[in-house]
C-alpha cells in the first residue's frame, strides 16, 4: 500500500488528506499547528511532529502550502523534504507557486507541480481540477493518489506546465468575474432584473461558471470567501511575471490585476475576488 | 391560428422563420433579396413583395435586421410596419440595436425588443437564448411564438432591456474571447500542451462556454464565421454608448473594444470574432 | 474697420471679445444672460439683444458656445446666424465640438473651425492656441481677427481640421494629468520628496506642460477649476467617436477617458481636471 | 583634489567620465572593453585594468552600468567597490536599477543612488537631469561632482528615492510617446497637417518635451536610437514591481507596459522608443 506523507492541512489541504485516508492510502501528516495535525488523526490518518518524521517512510509525499518561499523551504530547506525523504520518492506539490521554482525544484528531487481548482468545496468533496506538470511516467505513477482527491485530472506537460495552466486559469477567473462585474453594474444602472438577466445570459454564449455559482452573491454584495483578494492578487503576480518573462502581452490580464490589487490596496484583501463588482460600482458612482 | 409577418430572412431570420412554419404558424416572409423569400416559399411559408404586403393581415410581426437604421427604416418608415401594420399587432424585434431606438420604437407602437443569442446554430435548431424588454401582458401574448425558436426565453425588464442585456451578453462574450486567446498564447509560449490544458481548465471555476466551443478553431487559428468581428465591432460601439450614458465604467469592456476595432480596421472584419487569438500572437511576436 | 459679431460671452468668450475691442476691432456682442453683455459694453463693445442683431452688420462672426447642439441651433437654426448674416460673412467657430458637426457647418455657411487651448488665463491674456480648420483664403482673411486674441495661430487642414487638432490636443492633456497623477501618488507611496521630484522631473524627458502648471496644486488636493472635468469628459466622447470613425486605435485614451468618466460619474463633474489625483490615490488605498 | 575612480564608460558614462576630467576631477577609469578605457585616456583621465585599481585610491567611485545585476556584482562583488575601496569612500551610483538594490546597497557603502535623465546628448554636454537618494551630508560632498556632469541635480529624499523618482520619470516618458503616437495616427487618419498640428499642440497645455523633440521624427518614422525600447522595457519593469509593492495603482502604466513590451516581443528592440507610433498604426491597420 502506498504511504503518503503530507504536508501543509490547512482549509484545502486539511479534507484532502483526510479524502486520501478515505481511499485507503497510509497518511502520515504535518502541519505548523498541532490542532490541524489531530484533526487528521481523527479522520484516520497517522500525525507527525516534522517534515522529516512525516516524510521518512513515504512513498509520495504531497505538499499543500500557500507560496513560493514556503515550498522552497520545505522542500529544499535544513530539514526538508529533499533532506529526509528516501530515493526515489515522488513529490507532489498541489501549491499554486511561481513556475520557475517548480522547474528548480523538478531539478533537485522527483516531482511533480500539480496546482488544483475547485476550491473548499471541491477539496471536500474530492471533486478538484488537477493540472499537473512533470514526467509522463511519474504523472502515472501519482495517477491513484491524484484520482483520490481529483475528478479532472490531466497531464498538461513538463514541470512547471501545472503552475502555468494555473496561471492561465487564475488569469481567466479574474477576468470573468470583472466582466460579469462590469455587465451587472451595466444592468442595475439600466434597471434591468439583474436576476432575470443572470438566467438568459448563462443559456448562451456568455454562458460561464462565475455566472452560475458566483453572480447572485455579487448582485447581493455577499464577499464571504470563497477564494480571497489577496491570494488571487498574488496569483495575479505570478501571471505577469510569467507573461513578462515570455514576451505574451495579456492587455485584459494587466488591467484586471490593477482592479484586483486596487481592492487589496484598499483593505479588502479579506474579502472574496467577487468583490471587484464593489469596485466598479465604486467607480461609477453607484453604492 | 397566429398569422405571422416575418422581416429580414438572412443567416438568422430564415431559419426562425422555417421553424415558425414548422410549429404551424402561417408566416409571411419578406427579404429585399427575393431568393431568401423563394427559400421561406419552399419551406412551406407564404412570400411578400413588400413589407406593407407581409405586414397587412399579420397578428404578431417579427424583425430581424442588422443595424438600427435598418429597423427604424423598417419599422417607422414610410412604407414601413407602422404604416402599414392593423391596429393591435404586436411587434418582436429580434434585430440587436441600440437600446433608445428600441425605447423610442415602442413609444410608437406595440412592442418588444428580443434580441437573441445562440448564432446560426441556435437559430436552426431553435434554441437560441431571448432576452426580451417590453410589457409583462405582450410578453405573455409573444411567448408561444418565441418558444418556438428559442430554449432559453427570459423576460427582463421593461422597453429596451432586452437591448441592454444583450449589450452585456456581447461585453462578456468579447471579454471571455479575449481572456481564453490571452491564456492560449500564454500556454503555447511556455510550450504548455494546449488541448489538455483546455480540459482541465473547462473543468474548474474558468469554465465557459468559449472554451468549450471556440477554443479548439483558435487553437487551430480557423477562423470562419461563426460570428463575424465587424458585428461584434458593432455591438461594442452599442455597449460603449449605452454604459457612458449611464455612467458606468467598463475597464475591460474598453479595452477588448479597442482590440476589437483593431481587428476590423486592419482588415479581419469578416473573420470570426475568435481571431482575437490571431491579434495577441501578432503583438506577442509569435506568428 | 472689420465689424465683428460675437455670440456666447462666458468664461472664455467674455475676456476674448474685450481683447478683440481692445484691438480696434467694432464687437457687437450677445449672450443668453444680458450681464455678461453688459460686462463687454462696459469694456466699450456694443451690445445686442438678438443673435439677429449681433450678426446683421457683421463682416466675421465669432461663436464661443459649450456643446455642438448650441453651435447647431445658434448657426444653422430658425433665428440663427445662417438666417440674419449678410452674404459672405465669415464664420470662426471657436467653440470645441464634433469634428462632423464643424464639416456639416462648413458646407451650409462660409466658416472656420477654430478652436482654442491655453484656458480662462490664455483668454484674458490674448494668448491663446488656435487650431484652425477651413480654406486657406479664409484663414489668411481671418488673421488678424484671430492674432488679436492668441499667440499661437496654425492652419492645420481643411474643414473639421481644427476640432480633430484640439481632440488630439485633449487627448494628450488628459493623459498627461493621468500619468502625473500616478507618478505622484507612486512617489508619495515611497515617502520622496515630490516638490523636489516634480523639479528634476520637469528638467528632462519627462517635463511637460502638466508638470509646470499643474503638479504642485494635484500634490495640495486643489481642484479649482481651470477646466472642469465634465467638459473634459465630454471632450472625450468627441474623441472616442471620431477614433472610431477612422479606425484608429487609441489604447491609453481608451483607459483614461473611462477614469474621467467615473470621476464624474462618483459626482466630481465641477473639479479641475487635476482631480485625477485623487482617483488614483483611493485606488490605492491612499486617503 | 578629488579623486574619482568611474566604472562603466559606455555611451553615457564615457562622455561624463571626460566632463569630469574637463572640470579638473582627477578620473581613473574601468571598463570591460579596454578600447573604452583608451578613449578616457585620450581625454586625459588614467585608466585602470580593473575594478579594484579604478577605485583603490578614490574619494568619490561613479558607476554606471545596464542593469541590477550588473551594480550588485561591481559594487558587492568578490573584486568589488567594497572590497578594495577605502574606508570613507563615496560611491555615486548613476545607474538605473531596482530601489530595493539601491538601498541594499547604501546599507553596505556610504553611496547615493543618483540615476540621469537627458540621454546621450545629455551626457555629451553635462546638461544631465539627475536625481539623487542619500543622506544631505552626502549629497552636499557630491554636489562638485554631480555638478560637473548635470543642470539639473536634485537631492529627492533617502536611498533609493533617486531610483524611485527615475521610475517615474520612465512611466512619464512612456506614457507620453504612445499619447503623442496615438493623437499624430488619430491626425493621419483624419488627413490633418500633422507638422502644423505639432507646432500649435506643443503650445498649448498639451506642449511636453516629446512633442518638442521626437514628434517630427516620429512623424518620418525615424527611429534610431536615442533611448532603445528593450532597455525602456526594463525601466517599466521596475516600475510596475516597485507600484506594486507600494500597492499603487497606474492603469496607463500597466498599458503602456504591455505596448512596450509587446514592441520588444515583435523583435524591434533595439529601435528608439518612438517606434511606439509603429505599433499604433498597425493597430490600426495603417502602415
Amino acid at each position: 500500500m502506498t504511504k503518503i506523507g503530507f504536508i501543509g492541512l490547512g482549509i484545502m489541504g486539511g479534507p484532502m488528506a483526510a479524502n486520501l485516508v478515505q481511499a485507503g492510502f497510509e497518511v502520515t501528516g504535518y502541519n505548523r499547528s498541532a490542532a490541524k495535525v489531530d484533526k487528521l488523526v481523527e479522520a484516520g490518518g497517522r500525525g507527525a511532529g516534522s517534515v522529516a518524521e512525516a516524510v521518512a517512510d513515504a512513498d509520495v509525499v504531497i505538499t499543500m502550502l500557500p507560496d513560493s518561499p514556503d515550498v522552497e523551504a520545505v522542500v529544499l530547506g535544513e530539514d526538508g523534504v529533499l533532506a529526509h525523504a528516501g530515493d526515489g520518492t515522488l513529490l507532489i506539490d498541489c501549491s499554486t507557486i511561481r513556475p520557475d521554482v517548480s522547474r528548480e525544484i523538478a531539478g533537485r528531487i522527483r516531482a511533480l507541480d500539480a496546482p488544483v481548482s475547485g476550491g473548499e468545496q471541491g477539496a471536500i468533496e474530492g471533486t478538484l481540477s488537477i493540472m499537473v506538470g512533470g514526467a509522463a511516467a511519474d504523472f502515472a505513477a501519482a495517477r491513484a493518489v491524484l484520482d483520490a482527491v481529483g475528478s479532472t485530472v490531466v497531464h498538461v506537460g513538463a514541470a512547471g506546465a501545472g503552475q502555468t495552466v494555473k496561471a492561465a486559469n487564475q488569469l481567466i477567473v479574474a477576468g470573468t468575474i470583472e466582466l460579469v462585474a462590469e455587465s451587472l453594474v451595466f444592468l442595475e444602472a439600466h434597471d434591468v432584473d439583474t436576476e432575470a438577466a443572470i438566467k438568459v445570459l448563462a443559456g448562451g454564449l456568455a454562458g460561464n461558471r462565475i455566472l452560475d455559482r458566483k453572480a447572485a452573491a455579487m448582485i447581493r454584495r455577499e464577499f464571504t470567501p470563497g477564494f480571497r483578494v489577496e491570494l488571487h492578487d498574488k496569483d495575479l503576480g505570478i501571471v505577469q511575471a510569467a507573461a513578462r518573462e515570455a514576451g505574451v502581452v495579456i492587455p485584459l490580464g494587466a488591467v484586471v490585476s490593477q482592479l484586483m490589487a486596487s481592492l487589496k490596496a484598499q483593505g479588502h484583501g479579506r474579502l472574496d475576488h467577487g468583490a471587484l463588482i464593489e469596485l466598479v460600482a465604486r467607480l461609477s458612482g453607484r453604492e
